[in-house]
């Protein structure tokens, strides 16, 4: 049976040592970090995420504020709140709530927002800096995966790993993240890693993940990965969170791209959902503001 | 008996191709591409590519000027050379020939480089924008890979198709151009990839090329890819370079990473080396030229 990686465990303890290190970074004299959440229109789900963010800052020690546009905010409006966030030396990072309302164009708006501040890490300049292996901004989703397989101590080094997904903000910089050389900047996984996707075929997609030692699969199908796809001992990363219907309760809940209770029987550990990657996002966003706060402290020593 | 894919012929297809874009440009009264190329030092190897550059901006129609700065030439001199390039209105393309003097960070050159002349899609902007499926520049030799294969109607979507490397500007921007979705604006390739490297164990580099449709090497080990490794029909492009003494004759010759003799027995296509990559590298910094030239024409009109 697998070992259970408890993302809210492993989520909490690294916000005591970001507390920690929040601490000490403002007992040392500097300004206390400050995350600035934008968010364009009245999407209730969008208004839910931006909320835990909030909540994570102020359990961390992170000054946090929420500025709301209304939804008929033209794209230059947008920009020059950015371009306003991005000149205040008081606001550490900058994020935008996705989506934007449609008239507004999604990557103008993550490129505007400037790099040192980007610390959801959509920014082009940040992409580009982690496909280099660079010092920069990762997106919080991918390097809570990270942290969740170092923690949970899963060798990675030479061993096979699949990513299912080819998502911009959380598959693609996974797929860097896991096969880059770990001697470089963004410490990187040395894995052999193989993407699937929606053209991979089903029969293709089961042959990769049964060679595996780790599959990470960011989807949104819930049972896409059944127990025959997984070898005995396999690592199973499940980012996928889909809203169904409990068909014995008739009730609303969560799940995952993994059929959690087949796959737990001969996995090795396996992340369950929710309580797994998601509380990690949150995590890592905190994980980023303060580095942004420490590296913006340093450029301003110099 | 494998298909040769004739890299030299392609290109040679490719240069005419260009060469009559390069005449329709500049017949509708757009000022004639340049491309300037700046050495740093006396590297022979560095002079020689160099001069391949110009011979094909001959033949396809586009100017192009060397800058020759001597070894000792510093940082700051060198980046103000770039700057004073990335201002010109004739310059339409600028490549700074790598390696530069170990006094010399690449990476600030390369980001030095303007992301709308950076025609060898070594700046971070245009790493990001490629790995975001956007418009940008991408690196010659991926470049050329893909155009062979699409030359030679290989079938790459949901096919399995093995990158062994991880560098910068061969392997990860190739493995982001075969996995990525065909319908944005980098006209990926949509197949299932797997990136392999040195930490990949030789027995698991075995197992993943053999379930390849699709191999593309670019590591620099002559004979890494051996005939057992190659499942019938696949296509195996060589991009890897390595001068050795012929055993035989006891002159120097370039060899790739292919043993070529044995694996053309299974493969379905093959690219030899010298002859099969090599000449599209050149041929696609031509293209990424006439590019630049027509994106900075467009947003001069505007």
């Amino acid at each position: 049976m697998a070992q259970i990686i408890d993302g809210k465990l492993i989520s909490a303890e690294k916000l005591t040592k970001l507390r920690q290190e929040v601490a000490e970074f403002v007992g040392a004299g500097n300004p206390v970090p400050q995350l600035t959440a934008v968010i364009v229109g009245e999407d209730p789900a969008s208004q839910r995420y931006v909320r835990h963010k909030m909540v994570a800052c102020k359990e961390v020690g992170i000054a946090s504020e929420t500025k709301w546009l209304p939804a008929n905010t033209t794209q230059e409006e947008l920009l020059q709140l950015i371009g306003q966030l991005n000149g205040d030396d008081n606001v550490s990072g900058v994020l935008v709530q996705l989506p934007v309302p449609e008239h507004i164009d999604e990557r103008t708006i993550c490129n505007a927002v400037a790099p040192e501040k980007d610390v959801d890490g959509f920014n082009e300049i940040n992409m580009g800096r982690l496909a280099l292996d660079m010092e920069g901004f990762v997106p919080a989703t991918p390097l809570g995966v990270k942290e969740l397989l170092e923690h949970s101590n899963i060798a990675t080094h030479g061993r096979n790993a699949v990513v299912v997904g080819r998502s911009k903000n959380v598959s693609l910089p996974l797929a860097i993240l896991m096969h880059s050389d770990g001697k470089n900047a963004t410490k990187a996984l040395d894995a052999t890693v193989t993407i699937c996707h929606r053209y991979t075929p089903p029969k293709e997609l089961a042959k990769h993940c049964r060679q595996a030692d780790i599959i990470v699969v960011a989807v949104g199908k819930p049972g896409l990965i059944t127990k025959d796809m997984v070898k005995p001992g396999a690592c199973v990363i499940d980012v996928g969170i889909t809203e169904i219907t409990d068909e014995k309760t008739g009730k609303r809940k969560l799940v995952g791209d993994v059929d959690f209770e087949e796959v737990r029987q001969v996995a090795g550990h396996i992340t369950p959902v929710p309580g797994g990657v998601g509380p990690m996002t949150v995590t890592m966003l905190m994980y980023n503001t303060l580095k942004a706060a420490k590296t913006q402290a340093a450029r301003r020593l110099v």
